[in-house]
């Protein structure tokens, strides 16, 4: 308990801090970020505003969440750091995607196949390692028993699959002030959770520092509120919600606790879907659309709810999606 | 686990119910605030926001609270409904209080001797009770150390004076839009983990049974931020600052962690030791301010600070000050 109060401590002090130097670098960099012109009309008022604040978050969390991660050794392997990559490697296609966003002043970045080609490598690099991985292995948990699903050669395009989409999801969910930095803090302190439960359970060590690891990453994002509430000074940007993601697929993988995200990152699910909804809706009927604008978090703002209203209902919701996720899965 | 989380999410969704149903009760009653002459020029925007929202809070927290606290039973007594007692009774005073500001329209509800006569009343007789009490006792729990003061007949008048200062810090903290809501939920989160900790240490499964009803009150308070988040459409009232307050004072009497409470709660610290320097300064200075205004949250709002961000920086806060709590005490 003292251990992880320690680490989380230190990642929100350390992300802080990061934000207190940060800040002052991005406005010399004129990291301002071009605003979709796809958002709602409202958003315009947030040309110009600092992006790229997930290298702060990303950086604190990494570096605390790696630090306090060798408390329990043995010999399940160094899962944490599996994480840390993981969130490392999706972060820095987002880097990349900002860099040009900043330096091109290209609102759209990355073209979509540049953005998802090194993700799809990725995603399989990850899948791949885990499935040969004798700690890991094709394995994922199921709720309401101990018992784990096999997968077979099947784990690969399975994961695969739900890696990208799990980055994506964060990705798209970061389209208001503090939205992916409440959800993304609460989402992973309820991995973190998971990974103590059933490294305690099983005796994992490896999986008790996993728990560590993401406590110090949701914390450094809890921490990064401090600038991105609205009305925010800088927004996390492509490095950030990637690389949040990135920690979070990460986790699904190394607890064998796929099946947890689509109830502990609901209102990433949400996004998504209501994306997609809206695509296929717009196809079949014309042109008509489904919702006032996706993803659907932009639909409630159009329809006049307040930013910080959706970002307080979006954040009951994540609670309420891992507290199902856990009494399912513990 | 599993259990904590049910308890958890019963609070959260009884707590959300609470406000679809009560709200236009409220609305129905005209319960609305009146607001104080004495708070900043732009809050009398709030003139006629709903009040007592706190009543929904308190009734599904401390229903769900008790409701789930009897897992754990051996002979330590029935701490967990100690806790909801003294919750029950500071609220009572707070209710008593909105309800004359409600239907005398007076801002100033109770004057102050009517609200602090019946505080020093209950916190004495919690005090009195907690002394003669097998299970509880004269001692508090000190920093890096197992070992528990006796405080002797001194305990009395010091816990005495800690509630009605942790109760009436509670009330003056909750002054902006889901600045005591999201605060309190921390700080009793805080509390809970102090107490799983020391009833896992000390195998004592009546702590264990504070912790589950500490939780299903953070919760309870969490979920209320869906209404109460700026723009707020409903307000705590006194009777959900008091009643909270009054819970985290009952918390600090059983688990004997009232040290811990400067630094769990140190958000409403500043806000009452803001105000009492400001008091003093003025009368030291021929009515000079040293604060814009007092307590401490207006002083960064009319410093241009928007209420949302003043609510983050103080929600980063007491998580900091929970963090270094739990690491100087377990």
């Amino acid at each position: 308990m003292k251990y992880c109060c320690i680490a989380a401590l230190s990642a929100m002090l350390l992300s802080l801090l990061a934000g207190y130097i940060g800040l002052p670098v991005l406005k010399k960099l004129r990291a301002g970020q071009t605003i979709n012109e796809l958002g709602p009309q409202s958003h315009m008022a947030k040309q110009g505003l600092l992006t790229m604040g997930g290298v702060g978050v990303m950086f604190s969390g990494l570096v605390t969440g790696v630090a306090f991660s060798f408390k329990n050794t043995n010999d399940h392997g160094l899962l944490a750091v599996f994480c840390a990559v993981c969130g490392l490697a999706f972060g820095l296609i987002g880097f990349l995607d900002d860099y040009i966003k900043v330096v091109k002043k290209r609102s759209m970045g990355l073209s979509v196949k540049q953005k998802f080609a090194p993700q799809i490598l990725f995603a399989l690099l990850i899948a791949v390692f885990a499935y040969f991985d004798k700690n890991i292995g094709p394995k994922i948990a199921l709720p309401f028993t101990d018992y784990e699903l096999n997968l077979g050669v099947f784990y690969i395009p399975v994961m695969c699959f739900a890696i990208v989409a799990i980055d994506n999801s964060a990705n798209i969910l970061d389209g208001l002030d503090g939205l992916l930095s409440s959800n993304a803090s609460l989402s992973l302190a309820a991995m973190a959770a998971y990974s103590f439960f059933k490294g305690t359970a099983t005796n994992n060590g490896s999986l008790l520092n996993v728990g560590i690891f993401l406590l110090c990453m949701s914390a450094a994002a809890f921490a990064f509120l401090k600038l991105n509430t609205h009305p925010a000074k800088v927004i996390l940007g492509d490095v950030g919600s990637l690389g949040l993601g990135g920690c979070i697929a990460g986790a699904a993988v190394v607890t064998k606790g796929v099946l947890l995200i689509p109830f502990c990152c609901v209102t990433m699910l949400i996004s998504s879907l209501s994306d997609i909804l809206q695509l296929i809706y717009m196809k079949r009927h014309k042109g008509r659309k489904l919702f006032r604008m996706a993803p659907f978090h932009h639909h409630l703002e159009l329809g006049g709810m307040a930013e910080t209203q959706i970002v307080s209902l979006y954040s009951i919701l994540t609670f309420i999606g891992s507290a199902v996720a856990l009494i399912l899965f513990c």
